[in-house]
């Protein structure tokens, strides 16, 4: 089905609104990690609530409490609640997305300035937010506007949840979230959610996102002297602690990048043919990788193998260590008490609670191989579930046919590497698919210079 | 020969002003690494000259130039020869020492004001510099003060080196050394050399000390991405140069201590049956090693293989590394560039140039085994050789009787597992026979918070 012409008219039409619309939210600062600026978050929502209701959307601000930040109490900026429609006929579909952004500003190296939005003699829209969340928000505020001026009914029951603290943890989300989720809760009755807060493989092909990795974080401490050493003095007469822990922080995963503690890469089924043809498909090149990259360094030249790698293969990458000299020059030092830090992104049916274990027992087995009189700790720091949903659920389908009648082509369908945890909070919360479709493309660097 | 009973008695009868002249030694904070204490230190060498005129010792302040410090450009303070006789049918004997500090204050955990000299209900003297190291520079002084007042001709002509820099790496020294051991130097003629600035292995047992390691530094750099990236976006991606550098890390040093790069243990040869014997005859025990070292990690229960571990073998120790996530919290980042840092502890006959071929090449090897697309960099960042005397020269024939008239036992002979580096530039300048006569306990606490 094609877009109705009608509606691509309107578009165009208003595109000079919609751009200055974007640029009065670009102007607003409302970066969530810095309490100077917490009372533009706050700003930033009222407007945005204004221009829901604008748009016809019964709205409601949520106080979502106070919160410590750098030692100093503030208020958590309100969440914003939205809602068109009760048909018990229609699907109900719920709209997440965030209006606070990360800090930005010329010194950091911006060529423009970051609040202030710029249309580049390329056509893209250059400013904080821009991309990352405000101009996805915006983008379900273009189309109401469209209803509402044209007094087009919605084709679906809509319900949204802006939030104001995304890019500092989403704190007080969750628990709104499974508040209203609850019977008779603003969110009950929800059929499916729609996030737009992620990015297109490259420049060229829309995306629809249906899987996130999850991760598993450790801190893994070798003690022994009672304070550091001179390594004139104890070189070569007590265990040290520091060559113990890169011993076992070697045998965590290979050059090539597979997981060396055992069970962990076995968790994870092969790829079905389906499942490759899907990776093949994709609109992406090894040059793509090492272009973000910066470097000619790609595990492999198999742009399907490099590509599961990130989406749907566990990964394991070494931090760092705390406690070692770290600092430039040349100290002889033998460290007392070292914490290597590693982290592996997991896939499903992979979880903290089942890969945890493993990665304890392990390393234990390969500590008591060294036979050291030094003491060995394993904490797990912080973890959450990966996600993966299913692309054949009239959700998917939904987005690939209007993928279709706006871009003409077939959306990419990708996994992300990382977490967006919110998703989680929903998928679980709520018990039904959840969409990522993601608005921005490849190179709109997100957290970085331009958006 | 047992000492005389009337210098004994000259000890005895004078011990209350030696100690007071050590305290007003102790009193000048003559802290050489810091520029706002550079007068004192100045000061210092004046008290000293005149001390030394005082007991007829022929003296010459030398003006050391000028250095940086702190992007500040200052005076070095000046070092000190001094002379006394010049018979030719004597040995001549040139004592080292030094006159500056350690910085230290009560801050710093110190139970006693430092800079004042506190007699311990034990005896031992406390405040900074009282064993390093103007005690023993004191003890020669007071030596000198019995024969000068008694009238008794020394049985040595005496050539005196004290220098004010030598916690701030000797600056200057090296060239003055140099320049005065040629003919018609200061130091033209010395038979051998006597250096006070180390310590006994234990409380018990005086020891004569006739060997140092050297060291040779390296980083090991891996660098690849453009800039640090994200682990759920890279990870099983790219080759992440933490693992590389790990795996290659783990490879340098097993965790008993062995160093796994070839030929670098194999260039020492096995110690022979008497050297062992000098090993099983220092009055040591594993309980003194992990007593300093704060916990019970010594590599091996054999109090010979510990000591040899120290004194005559090399040691490679691993110091941490620099661009890695380094501090508390948990970072997910794959770093861009990361180098790691070791250092080997060199006996003879290995030196840098020797030794470090053979890390290069081994380094190289085990990189090219990787296959990795990422870029690695070795650097050394400095080196010194290592020393060992011959324990049966005259001049450690002496320093044994001395030992045995005063102490009624024999000194443990050792060997340092660290360097002090005017050893080898008076050893390499005047080809002597260079004796290390320490006059500090084993738990003085050098540089730390007694002495």
């Amino acid at each position: 089905m094609a877009a109705p012409s009608e509606f691509l008219k309107f578009v165009d039409t208003n595109a000079d609104g919609f751009i200055q619309r974007l640029a009065d939210a670009v102007a607003i600062p409302s970066i969530s990690g810095d309490a100077s600026h917490r009372s533009d978050v706050v700003k930033m929502a009222k407007w945005l609530e204004n221009h829901l209701k604008a748009v016809g959307v019964e709205t409601q601000l949520v106080d979502l409490g106070k919160h410590k930040m750098d030692g100093e109490e503030l208020d958590l900026p309100p969440a914003i609640l939205g809602r068109i429609g009760n048909d018990p006929k229609k699907k109900t579909v719920l709209v997440y997305g965030h209006f606070d952004v990360q800090p930005a500003s010329k010194s950091d190296g911006w060529d423009t300035e970051p609040f202030t939005l710029k249309i580049h003699e390329d056509g893209r829209l250059i400013g904080r937010g821009s991309s990352d969340d405000k101009g996805p928000v915006l983008g379900w505020l273009n189309v109401l506007q469209y209803h509402f001026q044209n007094k087009k009914e919605l084709p679906v029951n809509l319900r949204c949840c802006f939030e104001g603290m995304e890019e500092s943890g989403s704190e007080g989300l969750d628990d709104l979230v499974k508040k209203e989720s609850q019977p008779g809760g603003w969110f009950d009755g929800v059929d499916c959610v729609c996030i737009s807060d992620n990015y297109w493989l490259n420049t060229r092909t829309p995306a629809l996102t249906y899987g996130l990795r999850g991760l598993t974080y450790f801190k893994v401490t070798v003690s022994g002297p009672g304070r550091d050493l001179h390594s004139g003095v104890f070189g070569r007469t007590v265990h040290e602690p520091m060559t113990d822990l890169i011993i076992l922080m070697s045998k965590l995963v290979d050059g090539s990048g597979k997981i060396l503690i055992p069970g962990v890469d076995e968790m994870v089924a092969p790829p079905t043919n389906s499942e490759r043809s899907i990776y093949e498909g994709l609109n992406y090149s090894i040059a793509d990788v090492e272009e973000s990259a910066g470097a000619s360094i790609a595990l492999s030249a198999n742009k399907v193998d490099v590509l599961m790698g990130r989406m749907r293969y566990p990964s394991l990458s070494l931090h760092g260590i705390e406690g070692a000299f770290s600092g430039v020059g040349a100290k002889t030092v033998i460290p007392a008490k070292v914490g290597g830090k590693f982290s592996i992104r997991l896939v499903p049916p992979q979880t903290p609670d089942t890969v945890n274990p493993l990665v304890i027992s392990y390393l234990e087995s390969e500590f008591a191989k060294l036979n050291s009189k030094n003491k060995l700790t394993i904490e797990s720091l912080h973890g959450g579930k990966p996600w993966v949903a299913d692309v054949n659920h009239w959700n998917f389908e939904a987005a690939k046919a209007a993928t279709r009648s706006i871009y003409k082509q077939e959306p990419d369908l990708t996994r992300e590497g990382g977490s967006i945890p919110v998703t989680l909070t929903f998928a679980e919360s709520l018990g039904v698919n959840v969409l990522l479709l993601p608005m921005g493309r490849g190179d709109d660097g997100a957290h970085l210079l331009i958006s």
